[in-house]
């Protein structure tokens, strides 16, 4: 029986891999890797490696899953070192849970190796601290996704950092503030963190609530005052030059 | 004029730093490095850096600070490449932001290099998803050491990861069912987290407000449903022996 690898590919950038998923990487028959992961990446296996995506598409979800189920199975069988290699960090919106357990539940050897998130990596890589003195104590991740999402419940909270919110983007505005956040509270969009494409887009909850503001996902959603660093930090960057 | 890196080391086991780190650890002249950074991680860099240690203790935060902004602009002045090591990751709780805008505002040329934060690299390596599908959609991570903090604000979120929590760990858990979270919540405790002496301890919020959970810090502190996960995987693994 071959060995499981449950491996975060962090945000994009190639050389934000942890050592030990660089390691991983290199030893692996087969790499399954999913649509946020940069290709770049797969350099870094043997010559002799397959590489197989296996990205989503909304509507194939389910089906999919069970054809990465079994092809990891067969691979297995075969005595490989399979690699199930995710954006970010498998264990944030990433179902590196659910196939730790159903490979676990059907006695595979299986090693996490965590990630850089983009939920952290990304805002960090712009100039937005997700925490600063005097300015947030907390932050909180949720996903933007949910149609049917109670968006009170994040009212007093810190920082926000939304994934998977673009499409939603006015109704979650507009929702926040009526919930008692500022309207005038500030807004970061990053298209693409740390991909040669990045975007970095700056608002207000009032501004997007109102449509006035054009996004593509893959996006970061921030929302908090923490986001005034990052202009600051730009425009000192400007001035100074470097 | 040198330049500096303020760079993340994770959680601990020095496996767990990106490859972009272990890049800037090699061409280091010298590295400054925090309390709860593993020396081990040291050992990347080459034989004539200097290391030097500038954790802070209690009470000492604000001197030592000054400390440390003076010694890296000396040896920024001498053209040297200087790296801020941090626990973590640098933008979270700590005060990599502060530091940031310290130097670019004096001109000095600085790269940020994210580290895998323990709040979310931690659990996962013990077998807890912040998220996970039907059990949480979201995660918020908060400091758990401001003796005013309003902790009702809390009350509905998803997951809860608390840093810096030990000590007020009594008052956090009765606050959190004052404001409406179930006694019964399950409740994970672990202390230095991938480090050698790592420890896990599984409770709930009632035990842990009962004050009969014995734990030391640094230790973090994780509430909510997904914790059942980190159980039952143990379970399993224990039953199938991998």
């Amino acid at each position: 029986m071959g060995k499981l690898y449950i491996v975060g590919a962090g945000p994009g950038d190639p050389k934000l891999i942890t050592l030990r998923a660089y390691e991983v990487l290199r030893e692996a028959d087969v790499v399954l890797y999913d649509r946020l992961v940069n290709p770049e990446i797969l350099s870094y296996t043997k010559p002799s490696a397959t590489a197989l995506y296996v990205g989503k598409k909304a509507g194939e979800q389910h089906r999919k899953q069970k054809l990465i189920y079994r092809l990891t199975e067969r691979y297995l069988a075969a005595g490989l070192k399979v690699v199930r290699l995710k954006g970010g960090d498998p264990f944030i919106f990433g179902r590196g849970a659910e196939e730790l357990i159903y490979f676990v539940e059907r006695g595979v050897e299986v090693e996490v190796v965590p990630g850089i998130s983009s939920c952290t990596g990304v805002p960090e890589l712009v100039g937005i601290p997700l925490t600063l003195r005097g300015c947030s104590s907390s932050f909180t991740v949720v996903a933007g996704n949910d149609e049917n999402a109670d968006w009170s419940v994040y009212r007093k909270v810190g920082t926000l950092v939304i994934l998977m919110g673009v499409r939603n983007r006015r109704r979650i505005a507009t929702e926040l503030i009526k919930a008692g956040r500022a309207s005038e509270e500030p807004v970061a969009f990053v298209e693409k963190g740390t991909w040669k494409e990045e975007k970095v887009i700056f608002s207000t909850l009032a501004e997007v609530a109102e449509g006035a503001v054009e996004v593509s996902p893959p996006a970061l959603f921030v929302v908090g005052r923490v986001v005034e660093f990052a202009k600051t930090f730009r425009t000192l960057k400007e001035v100074v030059g470097c």
